[in-house]
């Protein structure tokens, strides 16, 4: 196992695979498991999630930070992690390539808000600990009433 | 064929298809072949492109903005639209929502920079010209020496 | 006048000036007079606008823009330019320097959005048409309730 | 003196003020003191940074958020903080109000990047800690043959 994801119990409930169309085709995994009320989002890398330059693909890179940090909003609504959230604008920061065979793991963090908004900041990291990005985004609950 | 990409000769010289691992995944093509200096990538939109609200997924949305945004750079160089140029940041913003069955064109522009960093934004647009997500973004032109 | 602010007719009743402690203290001029639902703002560099460099100061045109955005947020809901709307997240790409003398204006516009949220762009240009900087931001209008 | 400050020596050799024409404007006070390699910036609002509501201006809090992350920069290259940086680009979230009377400090931290670009954060609080805005950008070191 990875050693950034410490609070996972060993029953594995609380991960989460092939929720969406996006997840099943990139093949990255939810973690909602930690108690510290942050979303985790990890991703083992392989040839199909590459650029020109051989490494991770930045587009895959914000697919994860993305993933993050909305479950990261939808753990301050329960603990299940899938009460629904829209991402409004989001900042990318490409820091570092990483190449292929590398697990790595996006951890998001709530840093401000109020009821329909939050702000989430999110990191990217490799096994080593090494930041290969990060992320800075505006996300919002939607309402029970749109959902039906 | 798409109203928005007149442009495009019928030989399809001018195409980018299955370029990278993450091009052959996602599944868009790249189009270099504008007189305009602008970058164009289009996607089909089916179920493994979808988030939980089963729409276009932002980080999808990204990937197409940020290789509209590179090809764009690439563009200032030569023809061939393959000129490295690294994101150094990327900020989106996610306007409106787009189904399965649309196709959605991303096209970038420079709007400032020189002779290493350049200022490109780029607009992802649907079938009938509607604005699904906006990006700004700074790039980097990857020195030659960096990539023997 | 300005070239770049045709539409404004001679008796001045669209400008706003000493609204705020800020637009006192730097001394732009918000103009809600076009009648294209686009709020602008303009600043006579001084030697107080200045950075380390003796050109305008990021922070100067960032709040420039900031106004011009917010005002063109205020003119969706009344021609006064003056609805309450809340900067979110605001990003902002400094282009080209300006030195003092010069006249900037800025210019937003309304990307997107809906009751409670709006994308407001917007660019920063000097006499000659230049483009100084720009910026893409996220706005929020205040509901009348928390304004008693 | 500001609980936040802890590190600065009694001589004040390290608050830098009235450099630029735009800091004696606002009045904000830079300290280059930290042994962390933090550039900090602070200012005590008045009413002269405030917007139509009453609270600091989203202007005046991304100018202290751009000087504490350039100063970041430069102390990155010596000890006085002045090593001249420009900022590319600048993504700022307003995530609380705070009004006059009050003293906000800005607090830089590189995140990453290399010999020409930096990637720095700045958290701007008030003096109860309390987080007002946040910011990252991206930074460019002025090469030495362009200040000639």
């Amino acid at each position: 196992m990875n050693g950034s994801l410490p609070l996972s119990p060993p029953d594995n409930d609380h991960l989460i695979r092939d929720e969406t169309g996006t997840q099943t085709l990139i093949g990255y995994v939810v973690d909602v498991g930690g108690q510290d009320g942050q979303g985790r989002c990890w991703l083992d890398i392989g040839p199909q999630h590459t650029n020109r330059h051989g490494v991770l693909h930045g587009g895959i890179a914000t697919a994860i930070l993305d993933n993050a940090s909305g479950t990261t909003g939808s753990l301050t609504v329960d603990a299940t992690g899938k009460a629904p959230f829209l991402t409004v604008t989001l900042t990318t920061q490409f820091i570092a390539p990483v190449g292929i065979g590398k697990r790595v793991t996006a951890t998001g963090r709530v840093t401000g808000g109020g009821r329909s908004i939050l702000y989430i900041a999110a990191d990217l990291v490799d096994e080593d600990g090494r930041l290969i990005a990060s992320s800075t985004g505006v996300f919002k609950r939607v309402p029970k009433e749109r959902l039906t």
